[in-house]
C-alpha cells in the first residue's frame, strides 16, 4: 500500500517519497518499509530512534520525527492507526495458498479442518473438530484434543499437548476509542508462538499479538480457563494454574508460578522463579527473583499472613 | 396448552375459563394468553397490575390476583413454575422448519452446522465447527470463528466478530429447589440479542434469558472468558475485560468498563460511564454516572487507594 | 509390563518376583498387581498398609515397605512415577475397539464424533461437533450441546444436560518438577463420573482423575466457566456458580453452594449444606455443616459483614 494512499485514508497531509508500506509495527521494531505511530506522550521520546518509513503523530509530537521518516499528522493517532490496521490484516482463510502439509505418521481426524497453507509435523494426533488456520505450523508429536482452535499464522512446537476447546491466537483485546465513546477495532496482525514441550489445559485462551508474537516458552504448563493477553511472554517452565490471567504485554521470567485465579496487570516484567499464591493481584513489576507473594494489593507472602492475623484480631475487638 | 391441563400438572384447583396458554412470562410482561407466577413476597404488590391469563401463587398471595386473571394456588409456586417451564420449551432442533437461508457473498464452511430455520446475512464468514441453531439470525458482514455456538432463537447483528469457542445462548442458571434440597430446572425460553458492531472474545459465555432477551447493545467489546448471566443488559460501547462476569438480570448503562476479573451481583443497575478497576466486586446499584470504583466491597477508586496505604501502614506497626 | 522392565526404566535396582504390573495407583487403592509410590514424607506412615506389588520410594522410606511389597528405590520418586505414568496411559483412540453403540431413540448429529468403544444410551440428543471418546458412556435422555467434549473412559449419567463447549475429562494439572525446574507430565489415567440429573453450563472444565475418578454426584448444578480439578468430588445437589473453581482432590458434601468466582484450595473436605458467598476463598476444611461463609481469608459471613463495616470506618478516620 502506497504511503499516499495511507495518508488519504486517515486524512493526513502527504508530501514526500511515496514508498510502498508493507505493514505496521512499533516505533522500535518498524523497518524502513513499515508504518508506526505514537499515541501516548510517554513514547514521544522514542520517535527519534525509529527506522519506520512514516509515523502517525499528533501535531505536538511532529517535531520529534527523525529526518528519514515521514510524519503523518492527525488529531487522534491511535484512532487512525486502528483504521489502518484493517488494511494490513491478512484474509482469515486464503484459497490461493497451497494444500496443507501433514507430516509422516500424523493422524488427522476427517472431522478436523486444516486450512490451506498450514503445516502439521510428524506423529501428531489431531482429533475431531480441531481447526488449524492458514499458514499455522504445528510441530512433531503434538496432540490437539477436540475443538482446539489454532488461528492463522500461529506456531505450536514439538511435543505439545493442547486440551479440548482451547484457543491459540484469538484477537488481542485492542481498540481505539473516540470522544463519542465509540470503539474502533485494532486488527491484531501478530501471532502466537508456543515453543516445545508445552501443555495447555481446556478452555484456555491465548491471544495473538497486535504486532510480533505472544510467546509461550518451552516446558511451560498452563491449566484450564487461563487468559493470556496479546504480546505476553511466559518464560520457560512457568506454571499458570486454572483461572489465572495475564493482561497484555506482561512478561513472566522462567519458572514463574501463578496460583489459581491470580492475575497480573499489563506491561509488567516479573522476575524468574517468582511464585504468586492463589488470587494474587500483581500491579507492578517484580525485579528480585525467587520470592513468594500473595494478596491484592500484592505483598510478600509472610507479610500477607501477618496482615490476615491482624485483621482477625481487629474483628474480634469489641 | 389448556389452562386446565396446566392446573392438573401442578396439582392446582381449576375453575373458570379454560383458555389456551401460549407461554410463560413475568407479571409485568405476560399477555392475556400467558401464564405468570409469584414466588417472592417482594413481587406480591405487582400482581394486581398483571395482564396474565393466570398466575401461580401461594395461598397467602391469592387475594391479590386481579379480577380477569385466574389464581392457580400451589404450595411452592417457583417449583410449579419450573415444572411447567419444560412444557413451553421449543425443541432444540426442528426438522419441520425451512432450510436455512444463507445471504449473498457469505462463506459458510462445509464443517459448520446451520440448523433448519436459521438465517445468515450477506458477506458473513462462518468457519468450521460453528453451530447456528434453529431460527437463529446472524446479520451481514459478521465473522464467526471456529467452534462458536449460537443457540436457537438467538440474534447476532451486523458487523460483529465472535471469536473461537464462545457460546451465545446457553441456558441461564435457573432452577427451583424444594425442601429436600433437590433442584428442578427452569427452562430458559428467552434468547440473546447481540446488536451491531459487537466483538466478543474466545471462550466467553452469554446465557439466554429465562423470558425475554439477554441484550448486548451495539459497539460493545467483550474479551475472553467473560460470563454474562441470563437477562443481563450490556449498554452501548461498554467494555468487559477478560474473566469478568455479570450475574443474572444486571443492567450496565452505556460505556461501562468492567476490568479484568471484576464481577457484579445480580439485579443491579449500573449508571453509564462507570468504570470498575480489575477485580472490583459490585454488590449494589450505581446511580451516579461517570465515576471510577475499585475493591470488594466496592468503593470509590481513590478511597480504595487510601485504604491500601492504611493497610500497608497497619502491617508495618510492630 | 514386567516389574523388571519398570525398574530398568527408572534406574532402580530390582530383585525378587518379576510380576506383571497392570497399572499404577495410590498406596491405599493399589491392588497386588499394581504399582504405587511415596513422594511426600506425610504419606510414609501409610506404606505399611499397602497391598501394592511394588512401591517407588526414596532411600529413607525404604524400611517402611511391607514384606509382600517390593521397594523400588530412586532419588526422586515423584519424577520416576511421572516417567512411568506414560506407560500406563491408554491410547487416546483405539481402532481395535468395537463400533460405538447408540441407544434407541437417540439423535446423533452426523457432525458429531462418537469414538470406537463409546456407548450412548436411549433418547439422547447429541448435537454437531460433540466428541465422545473411546469407551466413554453416556446414559439415557442426556443432551450434549455443540462442541461438548467427553474424553475417553468418562461416564455421564441419565437425564444430564451439558452445555456448549464444556469439557469432561481433560487431563488434571499434574507434573513432577526436577531440581533444574523442568516439568514431567503425570499421565492422568483415571476418569470423570457424572451421575444422573446433572446440568453443566457452557465453557466449563472438569478434569479427569490421576487415579480413580473425579465425581460429580446426582442433581448437581454447575454454571458456566467453572473449573473442577482432578479427583474432586462434588456432592449431591451442590451448586457451583459461574467462574468458581475447585483445586484438585477437594470434596464437597451434598448441597454445598459455591458463589460466583468462589474457589477452594486442594485436598479439602467441605461439610454438607455449606454456603460460600461470591468470591469466597476456602483454604481449610469445613467440618460443621450448614453454615455460611464469605471473604478471603474465609470467615463466617456475619463476621465478614462486620469486618467490612470496620474497614469502612477505618478509612473515614483522618
Amino acid at each position: 500500500m502506497k504511503l499516499s494512499e495511507i495518508a488519504s485514508i486517515i486524512g493526513a497531509e502527504f508530501q514526500g517519497n511515496d514508498v510502498e508500506i508493507t505493514g505496521m509495527n512499533t516505533l522500535k521494531d518498524a523497518s524502513e518499509s513499515e508504518l508506526s505511530f505514537v499515541s501516548n506522550a510517554k513514547y514521544v521520546k522514542d520517535i527519534k530512534n525509529t527506522n519506520a518509513a512514516a509515523v502517525i503523530v499528533s501535531e505536538s509530537a511532529k517535531e520529534e520525527v527523525p529526518e528519514n521518516t515521514l510524519a503523518l499528522v492527525v488529531e487522534n493517532p491511535y484512532w487512525s492507526m486502528a483504521i489502518l490496521s484493517k488494511y494490513f490484516a491478512p484474509p482469515i482463510e486464503d484459497d490461493t495458498l497451497p494444500e496443507p502439509v501433514i507430516g509422516k505418521g500424523s493422524k488427522v481426524s476427517s472431522k478436523a479442518e486444516i486450512a490451506k497453507g498450514a503445516v502439521i509435523g510428524e506423529n501428531c494426533t489431531i482429533l475431531a473438530h480441531v481447526y488449524v488456520g492458514a499458514e499455522a505450523v504445528v510441530g512433531d508429536n503434538t496432540i490437539l484434543y477436540p475443538s482446539v482452535t489454532i488461528y492463522r499464522d500461529c506456531r505450536v512446537g514439538n511435543d505439545c499437548i493442547i486440551h479440548a476447546n482451547s484457543v491459540i491466537g484469538s484477537d488481542g483485546f485492542g481498540f481505539a476509542t473516540n470522544n463519542m465513546g465509540e470503539h474502533k477495532k485494532i486488527y491484531q496482525n501478530g501471532n502466537v508462538v508456543v515453543e516445545d514441550d508445552v501443555e495447555i489445559g481446556s478452555n484456555t485462551s491465548i491471544d495473538r499479538a497486535v504486532f510480533g508474537s505472544t510467546l509461550i516458552k518451552k516446558g511451560t504448563r498452563i491449566d484450564n480457563l487461563v487468559q493470556i493477553g496479546h504480546n505476553c511472554e511466559v518464560g520457560e517452565y512457568s506454571v499458570m494454574v486454572s483461572q489465572s490471567g495475564l493482561a497484555g504485554s506482561t512478561k513472566l521470567g522462567r519458572n514463574v508460578v501463578m496460583g489459581g485465579q491470580a492475575a497480573a496487570a499489563g506491561h509488567l516484567e516479573i522476575a524468574p522463579f517468582s511464585t504468586f499464591a492463589a488470587r494474587s493481584g500483581i500491579t507492578s513489576s517484580i525485579k528480585e527473583p525467587g520470592k513468594t507473594y500473595a494478596g491484592f494489593p500484592l505483598m510478600d507472602h509472610r507479610k500477607w499472613l501477618k496482615l490476615q492475623a491482624k485483621l482477625a484480631k481487629l474483628i474480634k475487638q469489641n
